[in-house]
C-alpha cells in the first residue's frame, strides 16, 4: 500500500496541523524552557506491543509540518506485523521539534495501528473465504479518512464514505417511504445514477420485495440464522449481502458458511484500542 | 455537572460541523430520496448497554446545529449509570435532520460515554482514598476537549490540556538540560510564573534533586515497588505526587496504600471502547 | 422540488458569506453614504427574460443572511417557466442590506437559472423517452453543488459529484492499468464496494472486454453512428450506457433512437448563459 | 502580461485548493485503482477550440499544488490567440496528480479563456477609438479576481472590483438621499477620499445636476439615442461618461460615435461559453 | 454614526470571536469553579478615564456571540465625549459570559476609545479650516476596519482601506518607473479607472510633472516649510494636496494656513494609548 | 533569544498571512502599476527612533510568506537596543513583494518593538531587585502571543496566556462563591491539578483567609501603602504576591522596597507607542 500524496495534501496535512494546534496553542513551555532553538536531534520509534503497524505516513508527515527539515527513515513497512521491544524507524530533526510533535504523531499512529490490528484478527478469520470484512460509518468524528485507510492497511474492505456518497435505505426510511419498493424507487429516482442501491430487510418478504424491485445490495438485519441462510441463498445471483453487527469468531464462521458476501463491523474503527508505541532515546547531533 | 455554553459556543459547534460536513459533504441521498422537506418527526435515544452517558449537550447540539427548530429532552442527567435498554431521550426535528445528524450524534455520544464508563470504573477504585485519578494527554487527535470533559464526567480528574498550559520536564528534557535541576531552573526562568512545573523522575537521587530545586509535582516513572513506596514518602509535603501507566485493579491498590497524590492512564482516552446507543422509532410528527 | 434545508446548513450558506465577502470586503460605500442605519425597505424581484428560474432558497437566503429579520416572498414556484417582466418576488429587510446583498443574491440567481433553463430545453428532446440527461464535473470551480442542483431543477440527472464518489475508467487510466479487464478489475479491489463501475470505451472489442469483465456502466466514446449503435445494443441488459459530448437536436434523437441509457453534456454547466434578472422598486418602509 | 505572484499566493491558490477539494473530498478512487503511487508521467495540453488562452498561472499552479515537483511548459503565451489542435503545453508529475487534477486545472482554464476570447472579439470592435470596454460585478460567486484579470487578458479594463473600493449611485441611491446633489454630497462625506464618485442618471436634468454637484464619472442608463448623443457631449471635460448594457455590433459603433468613454457589459463575465481544452497523451516516465 | 450591521456581520463578528477564542482556548477555569451554568448577572461600564467612546456595538456584540440572550443598555451614545466614573452601559447576561467576556470587550473598547479620543484632540485643531485629518495604514495587523472606524468616530476621515483600493506612487515606485510621469501613466492604464491616483512628490519640479500627467492627489513630502507653501498653491485647483507626518500644534496650524486639503498622521492609529474602561458591580440576579 | 520556529509555523504564519490579505484584498495596484513581475530588488530596514528591536522574525516571514526566495539579513540581535539611523536589516526580494509586504512587516515590527522598549525602560527599574515584572492579558485582539513575546524579549515575565491556562480569582468570583475560601476551594476542585491558583485580596483579612486556604499566588488590590507592606511581610514564604496598576518611578520603587514578588501593568501591551521603522533605499538588481 502506497502513499497517497493527493489526499495527504488536501486533506490529511489539514488534520495534521488542527491536531497539532489542539496540542500547541501557545508554544510548547516545557521543551523552549529547556532545549535551544536550532539545535537538532534524533530519536526512535520504538514499539511496545505486538500488532500490525499503520500510519507512518502521517507520523512522518506530522514533524514535516513542524520542520520543513525533518527525515524520517522507517524500519518496518506499511501494514506489516510488528513486535513489542522493535524499533520501527528513526526521526531526524530540529529537537524542539521532536518535542513539540511527539505525542500528536503518536496519537495518530496508535489509533490508526490499533484499528489496523484489531481489523487484521477479524481479517484473518475470513481468509480463503469468498466473504470480505467490511467497516461502518461508526468511526471517530473528523478522523473518519484516516480511520477507514486503517481499516485497508488492518486487511478489510471499506463500505461508503459518507452519506453523500451511498445509498443505505434503513427501516426509518422505508417506514417513510411506505413500502421496500417505494424506498427503492424514491432513491433511483433522486440519487446520481452511480449510487448502488442498499436496503436493510428484516424479512424474507422484505427481502423479496427488495429483490424485485432491483436493490443492488440487501443488507440482512436481526434474522435468527435459520432464516438468514435461507435469505443469503435467495439474494444469492440477485444482490449481493451483507450482514452486520457483533464480530464473534462463531458467527463470522456461521456467516461464512452461508456464503454472505459482507460482514462488516463498527467495532473495527469505535472500539480498537490503540497500538502502544514510544519515541525513545532523544538525543542531540552536534 | 452543568452545560458549558461559553465552550460550547467557541469551540465545540465548530468541531461538530466539522464532523457533519465529514459525514454530509453534499447531501444526505438516502433521507432526501424518501423524506420530503419540512417534515417533521420524533425519534428516541436508547442505551443499548449498561454504562456511563456523557455528551448529552453535545448530542443534542448536533440536531440544533442542522435544524434551528429541534427540541430534544432528556430523561437522564448527564453522568448517571444508565441501563441496557433504557429510553434516554426524545429529539423532535425536521426528520431528513433527525436522518442526517443521527450517526454523527451517536458517534459523539458513544465515544465520550465510553471514556465515562471506562474512567467510571477506575474512579471507583479510588474511593474514599486520597489518591486521584487523572488523564493524560494520549487523546483523539482534534477530540481533547470533548475527552477531557468526558473523564471529568466519569470522575477523573485533567492532567494539564497541552504543551502550552503545563510544564512536565522528562527523561529528553532532563537530557537536554544536563541535569533535573537545570531543567527546572530553566522551565522557572522560561516558563509563565503561574505554571507548576512537573518533573518526570526515575531515581531517588533525581527525586531529591527535583524537591531540592522546587518541583511543584514529580511524576514517579519506572520504580521498582519498594523504591517506589520510598518516593512517595520523601516527597510528601514537599511536592505532589503522581504515577502513570497501565491501570490494574492490583496497582491501584499498592499505589494507594504508598499514598500517592495522583494516578493517571492513557488508556481513558485511547483504548475505552465506544458504548452503545442508538436513534430508534423515528416517526413523522403529523 | 423542495428546500434542503441541510445542505443549506452545512455547505451553502458558506459558499453564500463567501460570496458576500468578496463583493462586501469592507463595507458598502455606496449604501452607507446615503441610507441611515436601521431603515427597513422593500424590494422587488423582477424576471428580464423567458427561463426556468432555479435558486430562489439560495436568493433569499443572501440577505437572511445579511439581515436576520429579513423576509423574502415568492410569487413563483422553484424550477417553473418565468417570462420577461415577471414579478417573482417580495423582499423586505434593511435597506442597507438590500442595497449591499443584491448583486451577490442576483448572481447566484442568474447562474442557477441560466443553467436550469438551458438543461430544461435539452430535457425536452428526450422526453417520452428512455433516455436520461446528464451533467458532468465541467463545472464552476467552488460551485458545484449548487449548479448540479440546477441541472435537477431543470429536469437532468446528476452523474457522480466528484473524483471519491463514482468510479470512472477513461483511457488513461486504462493505459495505465495495462488493458480494460485490468483496469476494472484494479477497481473493483481498491474502491468502496458501493461504488458502480464506469468505464469508457472506444471500440467493439474494448466494449467486450468492459462487459466480460463486470462493467456497471459503460461510456461509449468517439464511435462512428453504425458502431454506436451496434454497441448499445450489445451492452443491453448487461451493462447501462452513456454517449458524452455536444448535444444537438439532431444527435439527441439519433442517440435515443439508439436506446442509449444516458446523454451526459458539459455545456449544461460550463457555457449556459446566465438568466436575466433584476432588483427594482426599492423602498423605503415608514 | 506577467505573473502575479502576491496575489497567487494570498489568494488564487487558497481558491484552487477549494476547487481540489470540492472534486477530491476523500481520494480519487479510479486513478488510485490503477496508478501505483510514486509513477511520473506526462501529459498535453491540447486547445480544442479556436480562442484567446487566460489562465496558464492557474492551471499550471493546480498541478504544482497537488505535486510540489510538477513541472509545467507552456508553448503559448498568456493572452495570445490560440487555434484547434494547437498544443499549449506539458505537465509532468505523479500520474495520480496528473488524472486528480486534470479536471480542476481545466474547469478554471476553460472558464477564464472563455471570458478572454468573448472579451477580446467585442475590445476589438473598440480598436484605434477612445472608447474602452468594461467589465462589472456581474461575476461569478468566488471567482471575481479570475474572471476581472481574465478580462484583462481579453483585451478589456475593470471596473470596480467591489462595493468597498468604488462609489456608484444608481436610481436605488438616489432616492433614498433624495436628489441626485444630496446623493453626492452623501458620498464625498462618508466614502475614503480616495474613491472616485460615479452617478447613474437617466436624464438631461440629472446629469447637469450630477455634473454641478461633482460626479467624477456619470452612467449614462437608458437613455434614447439622441439624447445620449447630447449627454456625452454635456459631460465632456466635466466628468467621465459610461454606457452599460447588451453589447451589439451595432450599438458599439454607435456608442464610440458619441464619444463615450467607457462601455461596460456583464455578459462577459456572466456568460461567456467556456473555451474546450483537454489534456491528452498522459504517458508513463520510466 | 449608526451600527453598520452588514460589516458587523460579515467582518468584525469573525474578528471578535478570533479574540475570544484567543483568550478563551478551552474553557475559562475562573469562572467554570465559581459560577454555576445557567445563572444570569447584570454588570455595570464604568469609564475611568476622560475621552471619546468608540466601540460600543462591538462590546455588546462580544457578549452577545458568547450568549445569544444577553442584553446590552448604553447610558452613552457612541463617539460622545465621556468622564471618568461615568457609567456608559449594563450589560445582562449568564453570568459565565460575563466574566469569560469581560477582558475581550473591554480591550477592543480601550483600544477603539483611545483612538478616537486621540483623533478628537487633533480633529479639534482643524476645526473651522478647509483641511481635514486622515489615517494611514500603520493600522494594528487584523483590526484595521475597527480602528479607521475610530478614527471616523473621533472626526477623522480615511485614507484609502488598503494596497486594493488606491493608488499612492511614493518614490521607489517612481523609481522603479523611472518618472514621476511615467509612474502616473502606468497607474493609469494598468489600475481600474474608478481609483483616483495619488503621487506623493519631493520637489516642486516633481510636483509640477505629476499635475501634468493628470495626478489627482499629490502627497508633498519632506519639503521645507517655504517650499511646501508654494506647491500648496501651484496645486491648487489642478489636485488635492495632502502634507502626512508627526502632527503637533504647531506644525498643523502653519499647514492649515498654506491651504493643504489634507493632513495624515499615522499616530492616530498606531500609538494613541488605551483608553481606560472596567466591568463593575457584577451581580447575579435572583 | 533564539526564534520559535514551531510557534512561528503553528500559529504566527497564519496571522501573519491575514494581515497581508486585509492589506492585498486583491492586488497591489501601485506596485504592479509600475513594477514588471519577476524583477528582484534590495531594501534597507532603517531605525528611525532610538528604542528596542523586536520581532525580527516576523518582518523577515512576512516577505518569505510573499516570495519563498526572499532573503532578509539582520545586522542587530533580537532585542539589543537601537539607534535612530541605524541600518538593521537588508531584504532581497520581488520588488513586487518587496513594495507590497513592506507595510504590513513594518507594522508588526513597529508594534512590537514599541512594546519592547516600553517593557525594557520599565524593567529597567528593577533591576538588582528580587521583584519581577509581569504583564496582563489587556493586549490587542488578535495578536497576543506576538505581544507577550516582546514583553519577553523587553525583559518582562509572562503572566497567564489565557482563561484556560491560569485561575486568578477576583472580586467577582468570590462574591459568587461567597468567600475567599469557598472560591479557592472550588477552583482546587474545578481546575486541572497544573494551575497555579492565584486571588485577588483587598484586606488583610481576605489575604489571611487566601493563605489559609492554600492560595499560590495572592494579588494585592487597592490597598494603602501601609496596609501594601504588611500584607507582603504576611504572605511571604506562604504564597507569591503580585501587585498590579498603573505604574510609575515612584510607586515601583516602593513596591520593591515592600519586597513584593511581582509587579504587573497592562500598559505594556495596550499604550506602548510603536517604534519609528521604515524600508528605505529599494533598488532593482540587475
Amino acid at each position: 500500500m502506497k502513499h497517497n500524496s493527493v489526499m495527504q495534501t488536501l486533506h490529511w496535512d489539514e488534520s495534521i496541523l488542527l491536531a497539532l494546534k489542539e496540542d500547541i496553542p501557545w508554544e510548547d513551555v516545557s521543551a523552549n524552557s529547556v532545549v535551544p532553538a536550532g539545535l537538532r536531534g534524533r530519536a526512535e520509534l520504538i514499539c511496545k506491543q505486538d500488532g500490525v503497524i499503520a500510519g507512518l505516513p502521517v507520523f512522518a508527515r506530522t514533524f514535516e509540518l513542524l520542520d520543513a527539515s525533518a527525515e524520517v527513515a522507517f524500519f518496518a513497512e506499511e501494514g506489516s506485523e510488528v513486535k513489542k521491544g522493535q524499533k520501527l524507524g528513526e526521526v531526524t530533526a530540529e529537537m524542539r521539534a521532536l518535542l513539540s510533535g511527539e505525542r500528536t504523531a503518536l496519537n495518530f499512529l496508535g489509533r490508526m495501528s490499533g484499528i489496523a490490528t484489531y481489523t487484521r484478527s477479524v481479517a484473518k478469520l475470513l481468509e480463503g473465504t469468498n466473504t470480505a470484512l467490511l467497516d461502518t460509518r461508526k468511526t471517530t468524528p473528523g478522523l473518519r479518512s484516516f480511520e477507514k485507510y486503517a481499516v485497508r492497511v488492518g486487511g478489510g474492505r471499506n463500505h461508503r464514505f459518507n452519506l453523500s456518497d451511498g445509498v443505505l435505505l434503513k427501516d426509518n426510511h422505508i417506514g417513510a417511504a411506505g413500502s421496500v419498493r417505494k424506498a427503492i424507487e424514491g432513491a433511483r429516482a433522486y440519487a446520481p445514477f452511480v449510487r448502488k442501491i442498499e436496503v436493510e430487510v428484516e424479512t424474507v418478504a422484505q427481502l423479496e420485495e427488495a429483490l424485485d424491485a432491483g436493490a443492488d445490495i440487501v443488507m440482512l438485519d436481526n434474522m435468527p440464522p435459520e432464516i438468514l441462510e435461507q435469505a443469503v441463498k435467495l439474494a444469492k445471483g440477485r444482490a449481493e449481502t451483507e450482514i452486520s453487527g457483533n464480530v464473534t469468531k462463531e458467527n463470522i464462521e456461521r456467516y461464512v458458511s452461508y456464503g454472505v458476501d459482507y460482514v462488516s463491523s463498527g467495532a473495527l474503527t469505535h472500539s480498537a484500542p490503540a497500538l502502544d508505541l514510544s519515541l525513545k532515546n532523544l538525543r542531540p547531533l552536534s
